[in-house]
C-alpha cells in the first residue's frame, strides 16, 4: 500500500509515473527488452531521450540559444564543475549564501575560483534573505551563484534578483518545474533530479549557450560542458533510466496543466500547512521569514521536543512519510514536492491537529 | 515478449533481477514508497545498500584492506578522476593499451598525470595484446592503468598481468562479475555497471585503502575518492536505483553458483559462438587472435559485408537484438554478458548456421 511520502529527496515521484514505469520494465517501447537494457545509442533510446528534452522545453520555455544537458554526479559535483568551466584561471565568482547547500556550492567551487561571499544569511541562522541592498557584487565576477530554495532551512527567494550582466547561476535541485521559470534571466541552471525530477543519479542543466564558449580551466573532456552538448549529453553512457523517468515525469507535468498550474497548486499546499503551523498556538513552529519560507521544504519544531519520538511513530503509523527533519535543525520537515498532491497535505494537516489534541 | 538481446551496453539484465523490480517498484520492502522514493539516509535503504556491498565482497573475496564505492560519472570520468586521487604533482603513469577504451582512458587521464603509453595493440589494429616483455614500464609510475577487455575490440587479458610493486589499475567495466577476480593483485578496479552489474549511471570500484591516503592534487571534496569511502558513498546522494538493481544483481549471481560458476557458463558461451564463425568456412570472421578472444564481447564480419543488413533485418525479427558492430569496426558484435543464458547464444548460432545456408 503506497503511503504519502514528505521525503526531502530522494523524494516521492508521480503515482502515474511509477504505474507506467513498472507497467513497462519488462518490455519497453515494444522493443523485447527493459529501458535499462536499450543501448543510449539505439534509435529507440534516442527518439525518447529528444522527446523529453523537447518536452522539458515546452514546458520551461527555454530559448533556443541554451543547451539542455543530462549529466551525472548530483549537484554537488557540478559545485565544482561549474567553476572549471565558467571560470578561468585567477577569476572571480560571487556567491550569495543562503543555507547549508550555498554553503557547500561555496566550498566546492573554491579550488577552481577565488570566491567571494558576496552575501550570506548565516548571521541571522539561514532564517531570511540578506537583503538585496547589502550585496557586495564584483561587476567582474565570472558569475554570481545562489540557490533559489534552501532544502534544509526551509527558505526560498519570491523573485529572481536583478544581478547586472554577470551570469546567474541557479541550484535549482529543489524547486525547478514548481513554477514558471524565466530562463532567460539565467546564464545556468542546474538541479539535481531527485526531488522534482525523477531518481537520483541524474542533473538536468540548462545552460546558455555563449557560456560554452568560455575556455575555463585545463580539464578532461568528460568534465567539459561544451563537449556533452555537443554530444546531446551521449559523450559516455548517460543515466538511461534516470533519463526515462525524468521523460515520464515532463509528461506527467504537461498532462497537469503545466508550470503554471503546478505553482498553484504548490502555492495551496504550502499555505495549508503554514496555516496549520501558525494557527496551531505555538504548539508547531517554523522559525523562517515568513517573506522567505519555501514552498517546497517546511522545516517545523514541536513545541515540546519530548514529543518529536512520538510525533514521528505516530506519523509513520498513519501512513505519512519522511517528516523526520534534516539533523542539522533537528525537529520535522515535510518536503512537498510536485508529486505530492493536496490530499497528502490535508492529511499531514489533520493529524498534526489530531497530534497536538491528544498530547497537548 | 522479451527477445535474446546482445547489447553491448546498456547490456541485458537477468530475467529474475527485472522481475523483481517490477514486482515490487511502487511499494519496496514495506515501505509504502518506492525504492526510487526513499531517502539514501533512511534506515531501509542503507539496509540494503550495506547487503551490495556485503554480497559483492562475499561474491569477489575482497579482503578488508580495500573500500567498495558506489560512485557515478561512468568509467569515463574516472578515467581523469583515477590520476587526480592517486597521482602527485609532476607524477607519471604507465598505460597499457590494447584498445579504444585504454585509449580513452589515457588521454582522458593526460590533463592530470604524465601519460606513458608503456605498451599499445594499436600497430596491431588491436587485434591481439602487446607481449608483456614488450612493455616499458617505469618502476616509479603512479600506477599502472589497463583494460582487461576492449568491448569494441573483443580482446581480453586471460591473466592479470605481473607488474612488480607498482599498483595496478583495471577497468574492468565490460569483464567485472564474469570471473573469479584475485583482487588483492589489483590497486584499484573499476567498471561502469551497465554490462555485468545494473543500469547505467553507476560505477562500482573497488581500492586499496592505502591509496585512497594519497594526497593526489587539488580539488573538490566530491572528486576525493577518500572522501566517498569514508562516507560509505554517501557523501552526496548516490544512485539509489542503481545501487539497488546491482544489490539484486548480486543476489542473482550468488544465487547462480557464484564467479567461478559464472566463469565455467561465460566459457561455454564463448566457445560456442566462436566455434559457429571458425566453423562457418570464411562465412563469418573474428579477426582476433585466438590468444586475446573476449569471452564478453565478439565482434565478427560476414565475407560479403553487402549482406550485413540483411543479417541485422533478419536476426532482430528472429529476436535477436542489438548485433551491430561498433561504428569502429562494422559488421557485427555479440555481447556474451552474465545475464545472457547459452540459450541465446544457440539461437544466435542456430540462426547464423540458417542465415549462412539461405544467403551463402
Amino acid at each position: 500500500m503506497r503511503a504519502w511520502n514528505f521525503s526531502a529527496g530522494p523524494a516521492a515521484l508521480p503515482q502515474a509515473v511509477l504505474e507506467r514505469a513498472q507497467r513497462e520494465l519488462m518490455d519497453w517501447n515494444g522493443s523485447g527488452a527493459s529501458v535499462m537494457e536499450q543501448s543510449h545509442r539505439g534509435k529507440r533510446f534516442i527518439a525518447m531521450a529528444e522527446q523529453a528534452e523537447a518536452d522539458l522545453r515546452e514546458l520551461a520555455a527555454i530559448p533556443d540559444d541554451y543547451a539542455v544537458l543530462f549529466l551525472q554526479g548530483g549537484a554537488t559535483q557540478h559545485f565544482a564543475q561549474i567553476p572549471m568551466n565558467l571560470a578561468g584561471e585567477g577569476e572571480r565568482a560571487d556567491y550569495i549564501v543562503t543555507g547549508h547547500w550555498g554553503e557547500k556550492a561555496a566550498s566546492e567551487a573554491a579550488p577552481y575560483v577565488a570566491v567571494n561571499i558576496a552575501a550570506s544569511g548565516k548571521a541571522g541562522q539561514y532564517r531570511g534573505l540578506p537583503p538585496r541592498e547589502s550585496w557586495r557584487l564584483d561587476p567582474r565576477a565570472a558569475y554570481v551563484h545562489y540557490t533559489p530554495n534552501e532544502t534544509i532551512h526551509g527558505v526560498e527567494f519570491r523573485d529572481v534578483p536583478e544581478v547586472g550582466e554577470v551570469p546567474l547561476v541557479a541550484d535549482m535541485s529543489s524547486d525547478i518545474l514548481s513554477a514558471p521559470i524565466d530562463v532567460k534571466r539565467f546564464g545556468l541552471i542546474y538541479a539535481g533530479a531527485q526531488k522534482n525530477i525523477g531518481p537520483s543519479g541524474l542533473v538536468v542543466m540548462i545552460v546558455r549557450r555563449d557560456l560554452l564558449a568560455r575556455p575555463g580551466r585545463p580539464m578532461a573532456k568528460i568534465f567539459r560542458y561544451a563537449e556533452h552538448a555537443a554530444q546531446h549529453s551521449m559523450l559516455n553512457t548517460p543515466n538511461t533510466w534516470g533519463w526515462y523517468i525524468a521523460g515520464l515525469t515532463f509528461q506527467w507535468l504537461k498532462a497537469q496543466g503545466g508550470l503554471a498550474a503546478m505553482a498553484a497548486r504548490n502555492r495551496a499546499k504550502a499555505e495549508a500547512l503554514y496555516a496549520a503551523i501558525d494557527g496551531s498556538g505555538g504548539y508547531y513552529v517554523n522559525p523562517v521569514d515568513p517573506a522567505a519560507r519555501s514552498r517546497m521544504n517546511v522545516p517545523f519544531t514541536l513545541r515540546d521536543a519530548a514529543l518529536d519520538a512520538a510525533f514521528l511513530a505516530e506519523s509513520e503509523a498513519a501512513g505519512l512519510l519522511a517528516l523526520k527533519g534534516h539533523k542539522a535543525l533537528g525537529g520535522m520537515r515535510a518536503s512537498l514536492y510536485n508529486a505530492v498532491p493536496m490530499e497528502a497535505v490535508q492529511a499531514l494537516v489533520d493529524f498534526m491537529a489530531d497530534f497536538a489534541r491528544r498530547h497537548g
